[in-house]
């Protein structure tokens, strides 16, 4: 306890100063399954900026590392805090300050969850097309990985739908980048320098979020394929197609069987057509008018049984409802499953069909399993990881991401590199960019203070 | 000449390095109105990446000024060189590198002009969507200044059509960022740093562009309205019908009368409405099927007469082509009537009612003129300022950007700060923000090589 304690008190006020035993399991760990939970020595609960700043400042006197948490659902361990260090957890900080519908924008705090967000944009007729699984996350979380999701095929990740942010400097200056504006060319943006920096940078403490006009009509049409390989040459032709689909998933069997039986859903596919499919494709569409939907439908279903499905379902409201959410909780059922590790590589969307064969054939060899689905559009591929040891497991995923790379691809497409990852990240990349990103973090945070051991060691 | 001249040549060849009368004057200047030329010391054109690693490493070693030079179409002077500097231009490195239907990218080398990468990704049936005003711009000028464009309203300007760069960095290391895939979340983003920089941070010598499926059928609709205010007020209308217009332009009389009498155009509108006029939408429908386009055209006619339209045009196809090219010419009408400077400040795009008129206000009380156009959905308006005395102009813009500045908006949405805005930028921006920006600017080119005096003095 001692100074720091009644220092960082006195800025949020004894009751959001936690320390010791006041301190829950919560704080200790983000989801990732392999990152181990460590509990921090202080946990702030900062109710605006100004205490978010005067934190920053006296971390920095006090030379304490400092670790951001929105709703702690994030799979990389970056918000996984230090034993020596203070948390800042967002959660006083969730209020949607405005929705603009004249300019398609909202302003929020950054703990605001993505489940608010949509009810509150939906009372407006408009819609925060970003929607990673977990709607449990915090916006300012997001912001930190760029998550994605599935609707990213259509509408772009994070990154892109976000205009301007607030954002405190570690040295406690508070700064203001791009805003309710479309575009903008004065200078090095720094809103997207600070997105997808696993809160390393600086801590977002307002976010100008992008909205979209909510059309009233979706359908999801859902394929079973004979083979992985057809699925995944078919992704490109559906893109080209102009169908414009704001889903876009594959499901292997394996990962099909496990959240169909979690959910207790019945896809009502014949027993004969389940048993023959290796993968699905899951197409969803969407438009204002109905008319314009069910032509697209028709369009869909004739396009996917011309390139090998067997069929193509339409599914009803509720199936479809269930069926996404069941693919969004995959995440939940592979670690129920027993998985090891869960990694989210990207490659180009073309790629997919070498990736997944290598990643099978490195699995093979390691006597380990590789099963998944995937953002299919975005060449966005979720692989649950089954293999015990730490040692062959860490020669797995550094072959599997070598193989990535190899591809043009990437580590992570969305969850990021945080504190898992690292290690894989530091020995693929090139190590001129890997100073260089190390150049970048110290013009922001010359004493290091913001989530050290992120990203970098 | 001397001995740098001599390394210089042995690196691009003799005759790909000119110096003293070799260098003619379009090199010493692009076209903002307000940037005096000047000749640089050497003309560099480098034939390939490491050609210009190598360029840069002699440049580091003999502190000399660099300056990246594209098709020198800019309007804020970035690629105005020093005199005691390197221009080094791109017009060798023209190829494009592939067209990859699959992934619906294309790979540039940054002297592709937007015509040939436009030529040839029509063959694919694919479109690349940044479509700037002049056409003869290149791929890397547009990365520079992160150009956005009529089709801005639809599919974003260049920062959103960019998933990859190759750079070589000034310190002559080569690195890659992103590549072809949709996504990435592995450390900051250098991709969306670079692009916006002007020149000084990395020159890119390689781009990874976003293709989309090029739609066949295109309607342009033109409404004029009796109030400038009205048309301001009818764009977040259009926006939120969710027309998804691929252009959303106001024109206002003074400057349609202009484009219209340079461009030899008649537009078929009566005498009666045409005098009654004050401010003209443009507006750009686009769809895969004629039916749909179709309906489309017939809903936004209905639209506009709604919100205030005293009729709604139908341009034919070879008007609507006119007039499009007319208003991307725009530019150069201004220039010709002696427009002083020509601005394309952003505002949130409700906000541009109060912009507008607080600029004419602004511009009478100085007894001046600003007139002009722009791209309405995306709050970013381009005014051509009628202001002869240097001092005065300098007032008036500072006051006008003031005012854009305290309504959310920036000095710039697409043209950049260059030389010519860097005065109104320094004074008007956070200074904490620039410092950061230096630091920035510092851990890429730590001697400060790459375009100096360009962003910052």
């Amino acid at each position: 306890m001692g100074d720091v304690a009644a220092v960082l008190a006195e800025i949020v006020g004894d009751k959001h100063l936690l320390t010791g035993d006041q301190i829950s399991e919560d704080y200790a760990h983000d989801e990732a399954l392999s990152c181990e939970p460590v509990k921090p020595k202080y946990v702030a609960k900062p109710a605006s900026t100004e205490e978010v700043a005067a934190l920053l400042v006296a971390a920095s006197e006090n030379s304490l590392p400092v670790t951001a948490r929105g709703s702690g659902t994030g799979l990389s361990g970056a918000s996984r805090p230090r034993q020596d260090g203070l948390l800042v957890s967002f959660e006083r900080m969730n209020s949607i300050l405005e929705v603009d519908v004249d300019n398609q924008v909202a302003v929020v705090q950054p703990g605001v969850t993505l489940t608010e967000l949509d009810e509150k944009t939906a009372e407006a007729g408009l819609i925060y097309t970003v929607h990673p699984g977990e709607l449990a996350a915090s916006v300012g979380g997001n912001v930190g990985t760029n998550a994605g999701g599935m609707r990213a095929v259509k509408y772009g990740v994070t990154r892109n739908n976000i205009l301007g942010l607030q954002a405190v400097l570690p040295t406690g200056e508070i700064i203001r980048s791009g805003g309710k504006t479309a575009k903008i060319s004065t200078g090095y943006d720094l809103t997207q320098l600070i997105i997808g920096s696993e809160g390393t940078l600086a801590l977002a403490t307002e976010i100008v979020v992008k909205l979209h006009p909510r059309l009233a009509h979706g359908a999801t049409v859902l394929a079973p394929f004979g083979d992985l390989d057809q699925v995944m040459n078919a992704v490109p032709k559906v893109i080209a197609s102009g169908l414009s689909p704001n889903i876009l998933e594959y499901i292997d069997a394996f990962t099909m069987a496990a959240i169909t039986y979690t959910a207790d859903l019945s896809l009502g596919i014949p027993d004969a057509v389940r048993d023959a499919t290796q993968a699905y494709l899951v197409v969803g569409l969407e438009n204002a008018e109905d008319g314009r939907l069910a032509e697209d439908v028709q369009r869909a279903g004739e396009l996917l049984t011309e390139l090998g499905a067997a069929d193509a379902y339409v599914l009803d409201g509720p199936s479809a409802r269930k069926l996404i959410e069941a693919r969004e909780k995959a995440f939940w059922t592979a670690k129920n499953a027993g998985a090891d590790d869960v990694i989210d590589v990207v490659v180009p969307r073309a790629a997919m069909p070498k990736f997944l064969s290598s990643a099978r054939e490195l699995a093979t060899a390691a006597e380990s399993g590789v099963v998944g689905c995937g953002h299919a559009g975005d060449g966005n591929v979720h692989l649950a990881v089954f293999c015990k040891d730490p040692e062959k497991r860490h020669k797995l995923l550094h072959d599997i991401f070598a193989v990535a790379m190899d591809l043009g691809g990437a580590i992570s497409g969305e969850h990021g590199i945080g504190n898992t990852k690292k290690s894989h990240f530091l020995e693929l990349e090139d190590p001129a960019k890997v100073e260089l990103l190390r150049r970048i973090k110290q013009s922001f945070d010359p004493k290091g203070i913001l989530n050290p051991g992120v990203l970098f060691d």
